[in-house]
């Protein structure tokens, strides 16, 4: 027998709605389908019906699901070795003349099957589900062709049929040149404008397109060339933007409307501007800032001060952020970025639905989807402040309680 | 029916034994009791009997049993509220004045019963445990009494008996000056080492003695004092040295024979020497590192130049360690000191018993006690390296499955 309304009483709510939290004290969350059917103060609620379902918070906090923006979760083969040959006194040049590097990651994610990308992703999207992710972009970007990028996007459609969590795809075709394609970048461009763009997007693999824009990746014109073929296939654009240098990604992904702009760390103010005015959302990855041991932060006062819209994700990745916690993230953006709780939490939830484009999710508002997080805590600045105990009560992905 | 013996085959062991991890490959671990039974090459291993338990290992690694040798896991009160007050601009000097930082957990941890704080500390203990810790150092420092002192450490003992992992108490009274003992800082170490210390010890309630050294400590002299009482005690002693300053508090300690030194970012290489000759562990812990955005690093390449053992712990603590998680102490010090991951898993091993004055765990050696953990990966390094996703497949505590 399903019930035909849930209702989640005595929490306190961390709506999102509004600059800062949204507390709601003392509130209730109701539950109709996939929906939230009401949010509001236990004493203007309706009264259950009979065969309603009534969950007693107990005082702790609802907050929306969690929702992870950036992450590269399908690839195959382990950087443990290198990282521990690094450690052993390596440098960056020695792995890579050894065939090291991403070009690793890029030959065992071709060399694995489908199946066995779904196989090696499921512990990793399980350990963002056990924090509470109900929504989680999965980038490709480590098969480099249409067969293999195809191979990466379809593995994430599988485990999103296959879990109760959802997933937007997003092709990064443009990450870092195949190695048969060894300098000769346009050439590559040409094979990704040509045929692996419109190829994916036609059988639906694409939610969004990514690119690389760095001296080590693609250049300003050549990342330009697949915004403007997204642009024709309809299809909404993202950027690794001023990760490593400023080649003034920003500017040019907000030219194109970005939904975001990744990384960051060397943006200047114009692209700042540029992002405020096309209301391009700025996502910050303490994950690898952490891993490579960066110092330069992210502007985070200037996006503060034109209004840029701040997400946080792990960028879980083989390479450069092997961290596949969000709640981690929380700590570090606080830690690392000086983002407030409020911020964190906002960058984890409306923020980083803004970044997939997605408006039917980030908020504890009636009429989005029940995508809800219950946690054992009641001021919700405990989940950036201590991090590892066990602090997801219960979970909710489109109304289904997981 | 219990089986005589227990046997995981198939399974990579790191003994650590010797430099390194201790690699045996194609091994075989037999379990007796609560003791090692065997330890060795699949063809060299004795057939299971009849009634024995066999567990296939798969090609998985098997370690000791992880150990947490340094931590304040016992409190009551959360610090979120100053943590956000600190990301909103306040100052450490704001937060003191409105009764924060250590005065607000030691007024809250006295104000709760001993039933309290060990329910406040049990998920806390889980935390550690579900990444397979199965011994941990529990330090008293926020009673600062002897009624509370006491309570603390019985709380930790209460933990011990009621959960499947070991707990070795260490008594911090001299950890800040209590309110009473205001602009007193001598009168509290007379209370300390004519009251406290002896009575606790008298109740076997504290298998060790530590103590903070700092300008905003304990003096040296007054450490001395708590020192000369323990070792009368016959007590061991440990001590948070250097951590903000070079008090000289590690040849202190070292003259003591103390077991370990704690945090140790300012010390210089006469500590270092006296370390080496009184066979004293480097305890590092890159939790409050990070936690404190601290730049100076211990002095790593000096500590291994002298042969001084190197422990990695937690610190779990609520003011600059909220940080529940022994494995990402592994890849916070990779990442942030360059520990190798031989030195980061000896470090939470054999190294981390060493600094507990165990020895009889911390090895994979037939004879010592069965505190073992399987792992989902075959290559040692991993655990250093990747985090966030569930690692463990299996964890013994004294030959017990749990
Ligand atoms: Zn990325
Ligand atoms: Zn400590």
């Amino acid at each position: 027998m399903t019930s035909s309304q849930t209702w989640i009483k005595n929490v306190t709510v961390a709506t999102l709605e509004g600059p800062g939290y949204g507390l709601l004290h003392d509130a209730v969350v109701g539950i109709k389908g996939d929906e939230i059917s009401y949010v509001g103060n236990a004493k203007d609620a309706p009264a259950p019906a009979a065969n309603d379902e009534v969950i007693d918070g107990t005082g702790q906090l609802l907050t929306p699901g969690l929702i992870d923006c950036h992450t590269h979760l399908v690839w195959a083969g382990s950087r443990a070795d290198e990282f521990a040959r690094r450690l052993h006194g390596a440098s960056y040049a020695d792995i890579a003349a050894q065939g090291g590097g991403i070009a690793a990651t890029v030959r065992a994610t071709r060399e694995a099957s489908e199946a066995q990308l779904v196989a090696l992703t499921e512990p990793r999207l399980r350990a963002l589900m056990a924090e509470g992710v109900t929504t989680v972009e999965i980038k490709s970007g480590y098969g480099l062709s249409l067969e293999h990028e195809r191979k990466q996007l379809r593995a994430a459609r599988t485990l999103a049929e296959t879990h109760p969590v959802s997933v937007q795809t997003t092709l990064l075709a443009a990450h870092a040149l195949p190695p048969e394609f060894k300098d000769r970048g346009d050439d590559y461009i040409d094979s990704v404008v040509d045929e692996i763009l419109p190829t994916l997007a036609a059988e639906g693999l694409a939610d969004a397109v990514d690119a690389f824009c760095e001296s080590v990746g693609f250049s300003p014109a050549q990342t330009e060339r697949v915004f403007a073929k997204a642009q024709e296939l309809g299809l909404p654009v993202k950027l690794h933007a001023e990760q490593l240098s400023n080649q003034h990604g920003s500017a040019l992904a907000a030219s194109y409307q970005a939904l975001s702009c990744d990384h960051l760390e060397h943006l200047d103010e114009a692209g700042v501007k540029a992002m405020a005015a096309s209301g391009t959302v700025a996502v910050v990855l303490p994950g690898a800032f952490y891993f490579l041991r960066e110092s330069k932060l992210p502007p985070m006062a200037m996006l503060r001060e034109h209004g840029v819209p701040i997400a946080l994700a792990t960028d879980a990745n083989p390479g450069t952020s092997p961290i596949l916690s969000l709640q981690l993230m929380l700590q570090m953006g606080a830690t690392f970025f000086r983002m407030t709780p409020e911020e964190c939490l906002r960058g984890v939830t409306c923020n980083a639905a803004k970044a997939l484009g997605l408006n039917d999710r980030g908020l504890v508002k009636t009429g989005l989807r029940a995508d809800l997080c219950l946690w054992k805590c009641s001021d919700p600045a405990e989940l950036t402040y201590q991090f590892g105990t066990e602090r997801l009560a219960a979970c909710w992905h489109q109304g289904l309680r997981r």
